[in-house]
């Protein structure tokens, strides 16, 4: 089994340090981990955040642990040069079209919410949201309009086989999870979100043990916030999708704790392929000061497990020792703790063995 | 002074019938109001949700007074034939391309907001949409794609002359407020918002003394419920207007006291010829039994007034009205209290003589 290892920018490389101290310690055999730059350290290196050597290696593996890219020194490059472009690059050229992003409060850490604790308590969702179409990779470019004034233009669409596979995707989860798909939209107003209703219904007839409504995006945010315990599994297109899913991750409250799961069609012979990231991003302010909060990353590498290499015990044994970490007061400086990255890491290793 | 007051549907005419008698109490010389049909009452009686004297009506006014659009009955019609095309319809051919949208609590209602009451209190912001351009009324339709399958989409774009005079709006209301912007997009993977982004930055030189920063819309979503006070003006195209400034409502909580504004180019005699609507909407399930709370409607017309009207005090009369009637604890049923319509408009009426 091969994992490939993308740290990246920012605190990037001491989560995912961090994150493979508790791999190592749970001492699988055959696993054969191999490094790769990205980001703005690989635009540095080789004068492109995603280099053809990283993507071939990723392409390669069976999973990818991947750390955060985003580096100030590259504000000024073309957007194309710039590191968030390596994490799009990867989501399109290796078809990683399913990203599943949990938010869920730890039992005790409901204070971490800016929701009332009664709400945040409520919290258990799973946002599955398409990572490989909309308005995201369509066409897009600049052309002079009217009074040859400079227009902005990009091109939204969906076809019925983007949203079918993506539908599947929340129907299963669903059926593992409370039972309910919410599948959010803007079908009063786009016709993108017509043919991602009709088609989403269509799917739902595959599963008819499971609840599906369809609720409009503005009332999606509105409803994110009132009360989000309604929510079971939040299936959407990309560009709502990355909305709701940081409205979700700010619900909870502690981003430094929330994982996610980009996951591809093709089969490994122990899952599924996927890239696995800690939500928070590159964090440059508090960059190489040991002071970033691993747990997202070793939850990631927890999906990791579960996704691509089915290895489903060794995952919850993963969350398992983070819940009790946490549960044992250890929390992160993010959180309003004192644990730096070695001390959190200790803490979870310590209640792994 | 002509006021088209198009009332609608659901609990639109009850809350518009509340304004207009707090108009009629403001006793206000040469004032003529002109009612029209719109949203589900339209189609039923015309078979159009805005038909051609509605429209000619409301062009021929000053200001227009909406109540609400939305009807269940008209869930199956063909999509233009729904309720909620009323409205883009109007602002589409009023050329209404300025939202105004102001969120805030009122002073010991905190306990309304689904936020903790420390992090509640400190909103006190106004989103400033764009409402006729961006992905809302781009060419759309439906393709047949590979393997036949059917695709659906939607162009998205932003020329400089839409977002210039739409920033000016939200620099000019900062300066009326605490001085800084927050300009909304996604201008690290849309073409739509680097000309935005960059004409923001161009229309932000005449503005030495506004503080403008910019944000992606997921930070924005994320920001809005972690810590909401750092916002004064938020600035945004159409699509992501509409998700933030739901979300901003349902953080502030009280729903049925958030008033908008839609301001057009046209210069009437007093101010600015203008559309204003409570946020929310027809309320079907309540509809018809005098339950609904005015204030939000109430709160709408002294927006008008001093939009469109010219008349700044007898706005701040209605407001100061409103909330004097709420600091004395009356509450409308949505809001946990008993007020109906009638009790609460009632209130806000001895308030104001
Ligand atoms: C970095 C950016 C392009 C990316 C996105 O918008 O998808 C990020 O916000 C995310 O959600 O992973
Ligand atoms: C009814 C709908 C088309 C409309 C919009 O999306 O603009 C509404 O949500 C709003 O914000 O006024």
């Amino acid at each position: 089994m091969k994992i490939a290892v993308l740290a990246g920018d920012g605190i990037g490389p001491e989560v995912t340090s961090a994150a493979l101290c508790v791999l190592d310690a749970l001492n699988l055999p055959d696993i054969e981990l191999a490094q790769g730059d990205v980001g703005g350290l690989a635009y540095h290196r080789h004068g492109h955040p995603l280099p053809p050597e990283t993507l071939e290696l990723a392409r390669s593996s069976d999973a990818i642990l991947f750390g955060a890219v985003g580096d100030p020194t590259c504000d000024n490059l073309a957007r194309d040069l710039r590191p968030e472009q390596a994490i799009l690059g990867l989501r399109s050229a290796l078809g990683l079209f399913a990203n599943l992003r949990p938010a869920a409060g730890w039992p005790g850490l409901e204070s971490l919410s800016p929701l009332r604790p009664e709400i945040a308590s409520g919290i258990d969702l799973l946002v599955v949201r398409e990572l490989t179409g909309d308005v995201y990779f369509g066409d897009k470019g600049e052309r002079i309009g009217e009074n040859c004034e400079r227009v902005g233009w990009d091109a939204m669409a969906y076809g019925e086989g983007e949203v079918r596979r993506i539908a599947h995707v929340a129907f299963r989860a669903a059926g593992s999870r409370r039972g309910k798909v919410t599948s959010v939209d803007k079908a009063n107003v786009l016709e993108t979100s017509r043919i991602w209703r009709e088609t989403v219904i269509e799917v739902a007839r595959e599963y008819p043990e499971i609840a599906l409504d369809h609720i409009y995006v503005d009332n999606a945010a509105m409803q994110m916030v009132r009360e989000p315990s309604q929510f079971d599994v939040v299936l959407t297109g990309n560009l709502f999708g990355d909305i709701l899913s940081d409205q979700a991750s700010a619900c909870v409250g502690s981003i430094g704790l929330l994982a996610s799961a980009s996951l591809g069609e093709r089969q490994t012979d122990y899952g599924t392929f996927g890239l696995y990231e800690p939500i928070h991003g590159s964090a440059p302010d508090i960059a190489g000061q040991g002071r970033a909060n691993p747990c997202a990353a070793i939850l990631s590498l927890a999906m990791l497990l579960r996704h691509s290499l089915g290895m489903e015990a060794e995952a919850g044994r993963i969350e398992q020792a983070v819940g009790q970490a946490l549960a044992k007061g250890v929390r992160g400086m993010d959180l309003g703790g004192n644990a730096d990255t070695e001390t959190m890491t200790k803490a979870v290793l310590s209640e792994l063995l």
